[in-house]
C-alpha cells in the first residue's frame, strides 16, 4: 500500500514537470494532454487518474510553484535577524528555483498567460512575491535598516521589477536568474538601500560561500 | 488613387491594433483571423489582402513596435547631452507606449510568447531595448557621469531588469508603467548611479513637466 502510494506521488510530480516543461517549450493552449503523458513516460489513463483536464494540470503547477516560494520566504525568515538580508537571501533562493526548477518557472510564466490570466483559482505568484518583499522591506525600515530618505515603497518598486525582469529574462538565457547576476544587482543596490551602520554587515552574495567574481581563463 | 492608399494603410493600421489587442486579451493561439476582422471592423477579404496569415501579423506588430522603440530612442539621442538623462528620458517614453500603445505591449509580449519564441523572422523587441541601454551606460562611463565604482555592466543588469519588470507588471496593472513610479525609481538610483557632479542636472521625471507628488484628497 505503501509503496502504491509512493509510485501515485512520483507518477503525480512526473506528470507536472512534464507539463512545466511542455507549457514552457510549446506554451500552454497548444499543448495537449498526451504530449504531457508521453513527456513524462506514464499512460493517458494514469494522467486521467491524477488529473482531469489541462487546467487542473496547470493549476498544481502553479500552486507546487507557490509551496516552493512560500518555503524559500519561511526558510529566509528563520534564518536571518536582519530583514534586509532574509530578502537578499530570498531572492538568491528564488534564483535557484528559477534556474533549476522547471515547475517554478512555468508557475511564474503560467500566471501571466492570457488562458490562465482570468482564472480565478490560479494563484498569483507574482503578486505573493510582492506582498513578501514589501512587508520585508517595511520592517527593515521600521527597524531602522534602511538609509535615510529611502521609503519602503520604493525600495519594493525597485526590488519586486528587477526580480520580475531577471525571472522573465531568465526564460530564454539564465545567465539572468545566476547567482553572480543577482550578486552583483545586491552589490549596486545595497549603499543606496541600506543604512551605513547596517550595509558592513550584509551580504550581497546571500548564503554560502562567495562565487568566484570573474570566470577563470583557462 | 490617394485616398485608395490612405484607406488601406488606415485599414492596416486598424487590423494591427486589433490583432495586437486580440493577443493580449486571449493569447496568440486561440487568437482567430476572423475575431480579428471583427474587431476591426474589416471584412475577412481586407485583412488577407493585408495578411497572409497570423505570424505575419504577429510580424507587422512586432516590427511596428521596434520602430516606435527605435523612433524613443533617436529622440532621446537627439534630445539631451547628458547619456543618463538619454536614458531616463527614453525610459519615461517608453513607458508611456507601453501604457498607451496596444501594438507596442503586444510587440513585447509576443517575443516572451511560446509559439512566437522559435520564429527566427521575429524582431527581438528586448533584446533591441537592452542593447541600446547598454550603449547609453558605457557613453555614460566614458563620459564620467556614473559614480566612483558603479560599472556600466552592473548599471545596465538593474535598469534593464527593472524596465522588463514594469513592461510585464504593467500588463495587469497599469501603475507599473505610470509616470509616477518611473520617476520614483530614477529618484532611487540616480543617487546611486550618478557621480555626484552630474546628480544636481538630472531629472527623475524625463521632459514635461513634473507629475505632483501626491494625488490630491478630494
Amino acid at each position: 500500500m505503501m509503496v502504491q502510494q509512493e509510485r501515485a506521488a512520483r507518477t503525480r510530480q512526473s506528470l507536472m514537470r512534464a507539463a512545466a516543461e511542455a507549457f514552457a517549450e510549446d506554451g500552454f493552449v497548444p499543448t495537449t494532454l498526451s504530449t504531457i503523458s508521453r513527456r513524462a513516460g506514464v499512460s493517458n489513463g494514469a494522467l486521467h487518474f491524477h488529473f482531469e483536464n489541462k487546467h487542473d494540470l496547470a493549476r498544481a503547477v502553479e500552486a507546487a510553484a507557490a509551496d516552493t516560494v512560500r518555503a524559500i520566504t519561511v526558510a529566509a525568515e528563520q534564518r536571518q535577524d536582519s530583514a534586509l538580508q532574509r530578502l537578499i537571501d530570498a531572492t538568491h533562493a528564488l534564483m535557484n528555483s528559477l534556474d533549476e526548477d522547471a515547475v517554478v518557472r512555468a508557475g511564474f510564466e503560467l500566471v501571466g498567460t492570457a488562458p490562465r490570466r482570468g482564472e480565478t483559482e490560479a494563484t498569483d505568484l507574482r503578486g505573493e512575491w510582492q506582498h513578501w518583499i514589501d512587508m520585508v522591506l517595511h520592517t527593515a525600515k521600521d527597524n531602522g535598516e534602511l538609509a535615510d530618505g529611502v521609503s519602503a515603497a520604493e525600495a519594493c518598486t525597485a526590488v519586486v521589477a528587477a526580480t520580475v525582469g531577471f525571472e522573465v529574462l531568465g526564460i530564454k538565457d539564465p545567465k539572468w536568474v545566476s547567482r553572480r547576476t543577482l550578486s552583483q544587482y545586491w552589490e549596486l543596490m545595497l549603499p543606496r538601500l541600506a543604512s551605513p551602520e547596517r550595509l558592513p554587515e550584509l551580504v550581497p552574495h546571500g548564503p554560502g560561500p562567495a562565487a568566484p567574481a570573474h570566470t577563470p581563463h583557462p
